[in-house]
């Protein structure tokens, strides 16, 4: 597992995006992002492309949750509440995980736990070690 | 079409992000964003969450393309090509455009013109008027 | 609710494809399947348009559990295990319903409760009243 | 490409839905429906399953045509306009083709070569022989 840290702290992105990570468990995670200025849209919403990055962070970190390095192929995601401030929590469930393909379903939830988006993500497995 | 210049000029994580509008038309968009240190993921590529946020760029910029506001519903993307470096560009294209529904379809390309991801977007349009 | 009654009973398609609604609920709904020899693709499994046809048609009851009529506008699955033969089930949840647009997650399962496919629909609402 | 053939020929649900290949070239693949009572759902409509089926046999067909056997993981679908009657064109177009996964768009028209559907599908590669 020791991929998946170097993986986690490694991701620019994530910290550009102001994403931290809260737990990894063996098939899941939970990370958070509190709104700032920079996340907001041309019509005073939080970016699509923030709530994909959070949600993509918590995937990430849950599909490489194994011992095996997991790249993504594949994700969709539904924007469901519009928001404009506060915290972002998004959780990763490991829905399937066969010998080269795992599947992870992602909500993403503000401070009064109502559903935000729901994200749904494929990865494919590289094997062992690596980076 | 006002309402899409404040709205692409406004979207501050865009600029975040580092993505630069080159050109919208009527259902049509091309952005680019020249890879940066803060775009890199755990495993030394362009973040997917980055991937994402430029062709949502192209995508909002081509679903407000016309007289309605336009807000995204729902989004797929699929990786194709790994990058690491050099500058992406994302195209929109409309593919479906009928009273309250709005379909786009985004490649992503690389300085060698080859695909890097292919992002679908489906929009609502909430009517012309305000923002 | 009456238009839902008649719609699901005049499903011509699933009828064809030998699906049955075993329970629809505010939100949600429940079908199943047994497979057949017509339900077979060229490699000996249950083929992906029945699978998508059995989940989709968990997703249409849900959808239209309430008032209004709703049309799928955008729909994803997954296959996550192969099948061969038995009985397959579809459950449909609400996963959020607004104003407009409504999604649901429906999850197909076979005879041991394993997870056979992962399927996400999005329905727009046309409003009440005839078909 | 033997195990092509046989597995379209050997596509019982394919049969069942009145679906008939036209045309596989090596990343594509063309197939029709003529639209019968059969395809129709609860409101009076080409049902969601049929298209989905439709477009998931010229994705097969195209994913096959090449050397090693390949099995879907993912696919999605936009229902963009309402068909009655008439005949149902599905043609799918190779995006990408990697060592182990490919993706594939297809797009469904009518008589008028008006779009009805679009459908994108993600492919595995098993490697060569097998069924």
């Amino acid at each position: 597992m020791k991929h998946e840290k170097n993986f986690l702290h490694n991701d620019k992105f994530a910290l550009h995006a102001g994403i931290e990570l809260l737990e990894v468990t063996s098939g899941g995670a939970k990370v958070k992002m509190a709104v700032k200025p920079f996340h907001i849209n041309g019509v005073g919403l939080v970016h699509g492309g923030a709530l994909f990055t959070l949600a993509d962070f918590a995937f990430a970190a849950a599909a490489n949750s194994h011992e095996e390095v997991a790249v993504a192929i594949n994700a969709s995601i539904s924007y469901l509440k519009a928001v404009k401030s506060g915290t972002l929590y998004a959780e990763a469930e490991e829905i399937s995980n066969s010998r080269k393909i795992s599947v992870y379903s992602i909500k993403i939830t503000d401070e009064q736990n109502e559903l935000v988006s729901m994200f749904q993500g494929m990865a494919y497995k590289k094997g062992t070690g690596g980076k």
